[in-house]
């Protein structure tokens, strides 16, 4: 059994899941609603200076719990894979500046490669950029994506791919993203869970929904409780593993972002302390 | 390395792949452009006087490789569950009309209950029909579809998953369908084939390829060539575990279905030779 939710404590909400709002809006607005938690995607800091937003993030009493994201390093082009190597050291600055212990690593896919070669150069890319945020302090997270990504986005399918991948780099610095959107239907879940956990790499949880049907690849999903997915049973596969940290709420969602985003973080609240 | 493909001798096409046409055009169009592998569907067949088609058949030296589809045995409905018992009986019944040694079957899923629920009765409903499939002579193939239809069409979502099921119900009746669309991302795709063949379970292979990006969840299938999936190499496992039946075209797309079907037929036959 999951344990009983009764407050927001350990909510967090990804800024991406109130994408119309800008990151001033998101921290004022999830305070205002008793948020704590707060994982910023990289959008929303273009344009604006760091420290500023470092100061509101503290006068608000919010955590950053990760910065989403760095990653995509896989490329038949060299040139490509060194920007990609750039691009993540310049996320690992941000997550300094904004105080986030943790990157969330899409990992990513060129169509025009095989997949393991596309793994080959995720992992020679974690490795690249380990020594600058372990230098930083930060945590990197490998996040295994749903198989409907790996064309694309992720050749890291499977959460035992990303065990595999994490211990194969074997450092403190390097674990895995739980994410139940990518991983619930996978029937290896609770093994890979505690194989995860046991080597201390759980180091993040996400949740949200599979509706049914569902109608984008990217942007329809859906609220915990809307969809087919297991969120309790899997939140209590984690827990019982060992791990105490935040539920992030990340909802890609077209219909929600058309919403009054007040009203939609009303809805988040109540599917979190019954739904998730 | 596979074989070189030099003819449409193993060549398969499924009647859904050229969704616009009739099952007497299929026949008829097919055999015109040198192909003698059909898989009917079962749409095709309604309001038609099966003795007749089996006649044309006949005549067009038409060889029907399976029948689609079988299947969607689970639902928290008992009343549902029996009706999809009924209507695996009458595909049992039609296979056995046309002349399909095989039923393909597309497991089913149920949003409602767990997966592991639905896959227990995915079993059970294969246990219930296999002595009128053995008595018929017509064999029936677990098709493990991509994981993105887990929440309502397949609780079987890898050939692992539809190995270990063959294995444990144990028939000479019983095998697997091995569709590179829903497995080309799965990183034991290798060793599974390898598996499923010397279980003797190898009982189908389809290809079509995974177009990046997709833009539908059911309809946006690409021509072999068109996207990523390494359809050769995948070619090559199935035929080094022994596999030596046809290469089944089935592909679901707005886009061609909107197209002239022979020219289509063409540019099938094109990437046959040159990209499977």
């Amino acid at each position: 059994m999951a344990s009983i939710l009764k407050d927001y404590s350990r909510l967090c909400v990804h800024t991406m899941t109130t994408r119309p709002w800008g990151i001033e809006e998101c921290i004022r607005n999830y305070a205002d609603a008793g948020i704590h938690g707060i994982t910023i995607w990289r959008n929303v800091l273009e344009n604006r200076n760091l420290k500023a937003i470092k100061t509101q993030l503290r006068d608000y009493g919010m955590q950053v719990v990760s910065l989403c994201r760095g990653g995509f390093f896989p490329s038949t082009s060299p040139v490509k894979r060194q920007s990609a190597i750039d691009d993540n050291l310049l996320a690992i600055e941000q997550a300094s500046a904004m105080g986030a212990p943790l990157i969330v690593l899409v990992c990513g896919a060129d169509k025009d490669q095989s997949l393991e070669r596309s793994r080959d150069q995720i992992m020679q890319g974690i490795i690249r950029i380990l020594p600058h945020a372990e230098a930083a302090g930060i945590r990197l997270a490998i996040e295994p994506l749903h198989p409907m990504y790996a064309g694309d986005r992720s050749a890291v399918n499977t959460i035992r791919q990303a065990n595999d991948m994490a211990e194969k780099i074997n450092s403190p610095w390097v674990g895995v993203a739980v994410d139940v959107y990518h991983l619930w239907w996978d029937p290896d879940l609770t093994t890979e869970i505690n194989r995860c956990a046991s080597q201390r790499h759980l180091f993040a949880f996400h949740v949200c929904d599979w509706k049914v049907p569902t109608s984008d690849f990217l942007h329809d999903r859906g609220l915990m409780g809307e969809g087919c997915i297991n969120v309790p049973e899997i939140r209590s596969w984690v827990e019982e593993a060992g791990f105490s940290g935040y539920n992030e709420v990340e909802i890609f969602s077209d219909k929600y972002w058309s919403e009054d985003q007040n009203e939609y973080l009303g809805k988040i609240k109540s599917a979190y302390l019954t739904k998730t």
